[in-house]
């Protein structure tokens, strides 16, 4: 069987991840890692891995995982897809993906490439789960509840109050999918628990949630790479009320992340050209192997 | 907007919730229903609707929905497909999906028509939420555990034991998979309770469980539609163990598979010729109108 081809582009929390996952996977090759800085300190885990600062020097890429940031996603994803390689991503900006599904669907289709965006946990598998139960009860609400777990967002936000010398903001779902905010700093010398507090809660990210800041002499000491989705939905089916539904997970946050950029990654070789987002995506092309036993056994 | 021409196979308890289902859709038509008696007796909420006794007596059909019992859908099926009309069912013996889905493959390729099957909550959404699990976390086990609700098969398997004159057997999930049945039997006269109730319990359907068989008066009185599922994965994502995923669902049994059979019959539309369980279609697939603003809301 030949193996799918893939690079991870970007080396960071995600990308170490995804090499994992793609060790652990039956039907991929790594070709390589790209990092900005390719003759840099090479992770021991790394040793026998390619390493170079373009993927144009790795030699026939199947897809190519993006661990980089969100913002940098749309660049680095046109420039790969230019090249005729399929793209994964778990851009999570929600209020920019059909943006990026467009751009990036244009450039697919012109060099005969797929891209498979927004492929984490939320957005990702959360919107499957959201999209089936629409189409199971059409009518009603989901509310989604996250956590309790890291907000990148609002620990980045947090550290950069004047004051803060380092901070955690973990989210805590108080259900209906409203959130608690709680936020554990060091406080910087000669600054003021109680003002930084204060600044942080009139903060945009703060100030429309409760919010609780705390002070702790190690903000490292805290913190746990865990996190939940509570996501439920009371509808409708046809005129039948109260149907009532619940998916709930407890995760490693990049472990979970990873292994789906991974199991899209082999979807992606199955699509069109063109760009998607997982609820485009048949579930059975993330699963590796003989399609009629996935059926015989999960159908 | 063209809608989609659907017609109802088949008037029974699943044909019925089908019937709202399909009026509680914003872009279906109801082209009428086949039952094989259509002079028969005709029920107040279809004095409108034109009710034939063959399928070809419709006019444009573009999808039927067949609610027949699982036994006949193999044949109903292929003389529908053979028409160039789509069809959808929700036939539910596990162990002929892949027979069904070949041999219904053949006839939709040759006619230019799509099937999807085994479209109900178990096989069905269920099947989705299983498929979707073993892509976010490839190793681990699954469990699927049903209701409180009752088991059509079990409750047939009783009735046609000797002395019993109506029954009811409830699923009770007690975790991991593994099922308590929890019989109800009125017995006919001159029948003894306890040599009836060790007949059950000595059928095969039965002798593998733990079986609970208990005399009522008036089976009728106890009987429910509504069902459950608890689905659980505990599993591994990349190298990263215990991650934990739980699906659940209380919901009105009949109802539920009905709202799927249309949002599949939906689905059909946007697929390409051939046969396909619900792991082999996109979740948007089977949501009305612009895809771009369901991504927008739920991804």
């Amino acid at each position: 069987m030949k193996k799918i081809r893939a690079a991870i582009v970007s080396y960071g929390n995600i990308g170490k991840y995804v090499f994992e996952a793609l060790q652990a996977a039956p039907d991929f090759e790594i070709v390589g890692v790209v990092r900005r800085d390719a003759s840099g300190n090479k992770p021991s885990e790394l040793a026998d891995i390619t390493v170079v600062d373009c993927i144009k020097k790795l030699a026939n890429v199947d897809v190519a995982i993006l661990c980089s940031p969100t913002r940098q996603i749309e660049t680095y994803a046109k420039e790969i897809l230019a090249l005729g390689i399929n793209t994964v991503d778990s851009y999570d900006i929600h209020g920019g993906i059909v943006d990026l599904r467009r751009e990036l669907d244009k450039v697919a289709k012109a060099n005969n490439a797929r891209a498979i965006i927004s492929a984490g946990w939320d957005p990702g598998s959360d919107s499957v789960v959201r999209a089936l139960l629409e189409a199971v009860a059409p009518k009603g609400i989901t509310y989604t509840n996250f956590g309790p777990g890291m907000s990148m967002g609002h620990t980045v936000a947090c550290k950069a109050i004047e004051g803060v010398k380092d901070a955690l903001s973990m989210t805590i779902p108080t259900g209906t999918g409203v959130h608690r905010r709680m936020v554990y700093i060091e406080v910087k010398d000669g600054y003021e628990f109680e003002k930084v507090a204060a600044a942080i809660k009139a903060d945009d990210y703060f100030a429309h949630d409760e919010t609780h800041v705390n002070k702790v002499d190690c903000v490292d000491a805290l913190k746990d790479m865990g996190h939940g989705v509570h996501l439920v939905r009371k509808g409708v089916s046809g005129k039948t009320q109260n149907q009532l539904f619940e998916f709930n997970m407890k995760i490693n946050n990049p472990a979970l992340t990873a292994q789906i950029l991974v199991s899209v990654a082999r979807a992606s070789m199955k699509q069109a050209p063109g760009a998607y987002t997982m609820i485009e995506i048949p579930m059975i092309d993330m699963l590796p192997g003989d399609r009629e036993e996935w059926i015989k056994r999960l159908v």
